[in-house]
């Protein structure tokens, strides 16, 4: 695996593409394909202990390898097959890979289920370096750079400290991590299969984390677990006037809540994919302004009242070792850009995954949560917005509502009078409701006339399901969804709540159109993010009104979104780039500034006839 | 002052000759000329309140200002006479600036001095920046980058985190300090005229320092004092040696020995020139080796055997805040870059400052101190080499030898018979013989007789200056230099010191003109450097052999050489460029390893015949 220098090329041809591309002699064959986005199977990840990445090699041929022979009979190492992880780029190459079912390598080879190519600006590389003696006098860190073939190295001074000792601890034989010419890691030994990224989304209420491998582009684990910085206030607003109330120490303490929650985030990766998190030495981070803000300790006060002005816009590089994350010290750290106060980082990388700006087609982003961000345009001209959605689609405010977490009721279906169908989260007993379940049982009470058009359960004899609204507290009525372990309510103020949610989005959605001078046939796509996961039921969303009626077809729910674009950033720098022009390109419309989007937001709140 | 946006571009064209330059928008005039290394005449540093710097402006005319109308008669300012730091380029300009006599300027303006233009690569920029209000949502870091007309700009995080304070404390109106896209300082106000930086060449023995102003080129302040490291040992062998035995311990402390010798240093300059060192935001350093090693906290351990590896070569950068110097906690510091592990950041700055490096004619350059390194070339090929010269040209290890300081015998001359003739430093009372003191004592008895060709001390009637002979310890002969004070003799044991000192001198010249091809009737001028300052008086140097019998006149006392290398690199970010590529070019010549050294060092001790 070791790479002393980098001097001479070679052309490799892929067949049946014709790809041809140029590879650096010496490198490991079968990393080099993945990172050039070549699906190719493994199970090991190249260390020749899967037999799955055979190519059949044309010309030239090498003595199959041990680890060749084992898996590879001898017909097939005569007719030419190989395992590229045993093969070097070491002359003029031409050869196939063999089609393997993508959805199959989904899993393993997450970069091309991405569809993006391995470029994550971060590198190890192996190196036996010359040792020194009376013709060769070279100083250690030239050593180093004419070991590699650059003409400029910067180690960082701590780095620098160790480079004698470590050196000459490992007989010149050691592992160098690199992002371009900045020296991030030095170990002794070969080390160079670990190399891992983090990618995460902060959300308000919930941190996501996923780590990959950088040398394969796999995921290797995904978790996720509450913001520690819940227990200081549920939303943006409240997390703000911490900060307002409490200065400096309030936003310490913010700030140290989420990096601890990252940093028990990424103990359970960790833990999960067994590796050090010392070789974690790329991160990137998502999450909305406030978030963000809040991430990096920098105040957010003057967000939360007009004009509304954050700190941050352009993405940030920072190190591990400074936001005290438990991860390589020097570990680049990249938080992604925001556009505006309530524009941030997560739908920037929400954007950047739908390619929504590279598209000549018209598209919509709606992104929901406590706010709902929302993106209209293509690639030549983007306009955004926020509204505030209040809490009800995370499930709160909601007299039995709960995060979508195992035991939350996702779905629910009302067919002929007949026991209402739920879905569980995680299967099991029942214990609330979330933001998907809810706007299926309003939509479903909608439709079977429970509801009505200005938002009121009805409570007259003859409805369907009558059986099942009483009046509960101050004398409003109450829809009985399930009484399995212990009776789960619809109350008439969660339906109020809910009309507030949905007429904020709603209405967002009409002005952002009507700005952009679009109408909504006019729209190609619409992706549908948040935190409802993949649990949204688009017929649902329609029916409430919250959507003008596009047909199902156009609607594509996205999952987190962000967490995707995240990892885009994750695996390739170029994604880096593209979603910073993305943020100067992006207009930000101020939603609160529009003459009569009061008027709107009202009207917003019926529902549609059924 | 205020610099609000780059955009548009005029032509400066000065006269008598005739030069076009290109100016940005409302940059200030004599700042612009003094950059662009005019020699314009000031007392004030372009505040206004010294009437030196006229100009005569042909063409568009202003309205004189205030200061303009105080220092200027109705008739010069009808002739269109007009005071350089009260004009802005914000018009093409045709303009004269009057000729002065460069050598009254010289105290004033360092850059001219030391030929170079004013390009520090550290700028302030005072700004007043548009309030945010609904028409303008911009983050408060995009306002920085339109108010600058720049794309990139990154703020550090601790200042990252100070923006939305001092804008709003300040009420948009800072002052920026940066270095390039990078922001080093922010402060309300308008601060732009405090930009200093300080070279500093850290000695084996001494310490020097000298601060400038980065916005005039002018040196406000010089100071040395002892390097406190002295107290671990003399020399750079017995510095290795205590990092050696105390291991991270010994590292540690002679690496905060000479930080708090810079501290002092960096203190008694401030306080000098009243400024305050937060204003400090470049520091470049030279040094040897294992003083660079050392400043850096970089384990000099390889350099004191064989192969004497060192782990630097190449320039560094690095923060004041990481070396805890007393300076802007951002302050560049830039470590200069280095030959091998004898032949220093000290020789590099001293060669370029000489512009060896860039001569068509062949040069030698001798930088005597404990160690003696010799560079010979031009801009073809350039070889090095260090040879031990021990410590007595440092006054060490000499019976009644000290540093170059007040009370030193710096010059000595016998004529006739009569009482020797002494020049002591800062006159008073001699103390005792420093390094040039000794050179010339011993070439001086050489000249009378005193002292045969085998460095013997003769005692014998009828000698010169015999009387002054006594037999000291041991039965050995001594001479009495003066008993003004006390009595101060030169041994026998001293005079075999500078013969061992001078014979390495002179052999390593020997060997390395040898090694180069060249003859010395072949070298165009010699540069002497090194910690005689410029106190060593040629005629000695050549009548000890030291060097081969050049011409007087080809010979150039340099004093601190490295000093003025360390500012042309502060003044002039394409001097570090120029310092970097020149380390990349020259040869390094390990002397110790020539088959015959050993022979010709023993023959160098000898004098030559008078």
């Amino acid at each position: 695996m070791e790479k002393p220098l980098k001097t001479r090329k070679y052309t490799i041809t892929i067949l049946p593409q014709g790809d041809t591309l140029e590879a650096e002699d010496g490198d490991n064959l079968f990393r080099f394909l993945v990172r050039h986005g070549y699906i190719i199977a493994s199970a090991c990840g190249g260390m020749g202990t899967c037999g799955k990445c055979h190519v059949l090699i044309h010309g030239k041929l090498m003595p199959p390898t041990e680890s060749e022979r084992v898996y590879l009979s001898q017909t097939e190492l005569d007719q030419g097959w190989r395992l590229a992880c045993q093969q070097r780029t070491d002359r003029h190459m031409i050869l196939e890979i063999p089609q393997i079912n993508e959805t199959t390598q989904a899993k393993e080879l997450l970069a091309h289920e991405l569809h993006v190519a391995l470029k994550p600006g971060v590198e190890k590389i192996y190196l036996h370096l010359p040792l020194p003696g009376k013709a060769d006098q070279r100083p250690d860190t030239v050593r180093f750079q004419e070991g590699l073939g650059v003409d400029d190295l910067t180690f960082p001074l701590p780095l620098l400290r160790k480079v004698p000792h470590l050196l000459r601890e490992s007989e010149f034989e050691l592992t160098l991590t690199n992002e371009g010419s900045k020296v991030l890691d030095l170990e002794t030994g070969n080390t160079s299969q670990s190399l891992y990224g983090l990618a995460i989304d902060i959300g308000t209420t919930t941190l996501a984390g996923y780590l990959l491998s950088l040398s394969t582009g796999q995921e290797l684990a995904v978790r996720s677990q509450m913001n520690p910085q819940k227990s200081f206030g549920a939303d943006v607003i409240s997390r703000i006037k911490r900060v307002h109330d409490q200065g400096e120490a309030g936003l310490k303490e913010l700030h140290e809540a989420v990096v601890s929650g990252i940093n028990t985030l990424i103990r359970q990766l960790c833990g999960a994919a067994k590796i050090n998190a010392d070789h974690i030495y790329k991160i990137t981070v998502a999450g909305n302004p406030t978030m963000l803000h809040l991430f990096t300790a920098v105040d957010p006060s003057q967000i939360d009242h007009s004009p509304y002005i954050p700190v941050l816009r352009d993405g940030l590089v920072l190190s591990a070792e400074e936001l005290r994350l438990e991860a390589s010290p020097r570990a680049q750290v990249y938080v992604l850009p925001a556009v505006s106060g309530y524009v941030g980082g997560d739908i920037m990388a929400g954007v950047l995954f739908t390619g929504l700006h590279q598209s000549d087609k018209l598209s919509l982003f709606v992104d929901i949560g406590t706010n709902a961000e929302i993106v209209v345009g293509n690639r030549e001209k983007m306009l955004t917005c926020s509204t505030p959605a209040g809490p009800a689609f995370e499930g709160a405010a909601i007299k039995y509502g709960m995060n979508a977490i195992p035991g939350a009721i996702s779905h629910i279906s009302l067919n002929n009078g007949s026991e209402p169908e739920l879905e569980v989260i995680g299967g099991g007993i029942p214990q609330g409701i979330c933001g998907s379940g809810l706007i299926d049982l309003v939509a479903e009470l909608r439709k079977v006339g429970l509801i009505n058009k200005r938002g009121n359960l009805l409570h007259q004899a003859g409805l369907p399901y009558i059986e099942r609204v009483t009046l509960g507290e101050r004398g409003q009525p109450q829809f009985l969804v399930t009484n399995a372990d212990r009776p789960i309510y619809l109350t008439q103020q969660d339906i109020r709540e809910l009309q507030l949610a949905k007429g904020a989005v709603q209405s967002g959605v009409e002005v952002i159109l009507r700005e952009w001078g679009a109408a909504p046939e006019d729209i190609d796509v619409v992706y549908l993010a948040g935190a409802f996961g993949s649990y949204i039921r688009r017929e649902s969303v329609l029916r409430l009104g919250m959507l003008p009626p596009f047909p199902l077809e156009k609607i594509k729910v996205m999952g987190n979104a962000a967490g995707q674009g995240a990892k885009l950033c994750l695996l390739n720098t170029e994604k880096s780039i593209d979603i910073q022009e993305l943020v100067q390109q992006i207009e930000y419309f101020e939603l609160s500034y529009y003459k009569t989007f009061s008027d709107v937001f009202v009207q917003s709140m019926y529902f549609p006839e059924v």
